[in-house]
């Protein structure tokens, strides 16, 4: 089965789905979409993905996975070696929650339609842009910070020894605070998990800079 | 077990929460924050839920589940019948992907802390709001409509002829938009769906007007 990847170089859900897929072992055909060029809103891509968001997970059969959760949920379901998620159902909705704080309370803020409509609508420069962004991520990364901290489930990584689901999200995100250089030190727990996971090869590979269509 | 449930009738992370425990046939105690006066930021909730957030559910050993997706899962998990997601592993990712079209693409940008924040930040009025919260969730409503109507797995419901984790974040969501008028008729099958929802006790049990705190 040869999967083909549709996504973009720094768009950090695309991120997520790659590190996903490297720690799966999964090969996958690479297909750059250059966002602010509007290669996502062409009729054959909206025809894949109604949404004309990235990633998305073609299979060979042609069908079509939208929407990073639901395809790493799938990946971990078909693929279960190595698992990321927890095989007990408190681990589960711990790791689960934490992934969510970052993909449902930061990252749905801060793309990069949400900066263009504030601009739009709200005529948000460079600065108002980076102050937004910067709110979101600093009111999460606080509460990230003390559900690591205050948990004795947190060991080398989010949950335990081995990267998962939250790790995955949590490592993207740190990559997309880059584009604002909001520096990471100022939440230590969060700045030692970034750090081991990116000794990772699957992480590395994942990482933004390391894509093709990285500019 | 007695569950207490600590969250706010018009928020629709709360709405998604309650659905599913009336559709489990779990009873739980009603607990209720007015957010507007702050009363989830207090020393005793943040300590049960550090992003001082609805909704919490707290179970009788004291320990505290976050987010209402991980919660709903963990629902899923540990009370199987009635089930919230199919079977088969592609079923799950549609019903997942649909779920968090909405859950990820249009409550995060619309709740009552961003809409606060548009006002600080960029001196927005209820208008602009309107037009903010309009704008996001005509987006992706438009493709959810599409997701809807371009797949043989829609029935009754999102996906089959019973309910479940998709039809919990739509009906939630359907009621979000009365806060702001938007009409649902403006998409057919969502319209066609929300009223068979509306239908199921375990549904109209959950909405936002039927809430000892609704006012």
């Amino acid at each position: 089965m040869t999967l083909k990847l549709h996504n973009f170089f720094r768009s950090s859900t695309s991120t997520r789905l790659r590190a996903a897929l490297n720690l799966k072992g999964l090969e996958y055909d690479y297909i750059p979409y250059a966002l602010r060029k509007g290669e996502t809103r062409t009729p054959g891509y909206l025809a894949k993905n109604p949404q004309g968001l990235v990633p998305s997970l073609e299979r060979e059969d042609g069908t079509v996975l939208t929407q990073s959760l639901a395809i790493i949920e799938w990946l971990d379901e078909t693929h279960p070696e190595p698992a990321l998620l927890p095989t007990d159902a408190d681990g589960r909705a711990r790791v689960r929650a934490l992934a969510y704080m970052l993909a449902c309370e930061i990252h749905p803020l801060n793309n990069l339609r949400v900066l263009f409509r504030l601009g739009d609508q709200f005529g948000a420069d460079d600065a108002a842009q980076k102050e937004w962004f910067t709110h979101w991520v600093t009111l999460t990364f606080d509460a990230f910070e003390t559900a690591l901290t205050d948990s004795t489930g947190t060991g080398t990584f989010c949950h335990g020894d081995a990267p998962g689901l939250a790790d995955i999200c949590l490592y993207a995100q740190v990559w997309n605070n880059k584009r604002f250089d909001i520096p990471t030190e100022n939440w230590p727990t969060i700045a030692r998990i970034f750090t081991e996971l990116d000794k990772l090869p699957a992480f590395q590979k994942a990482a933004p800079p390391n894509q093709p269509d990285a500019v």
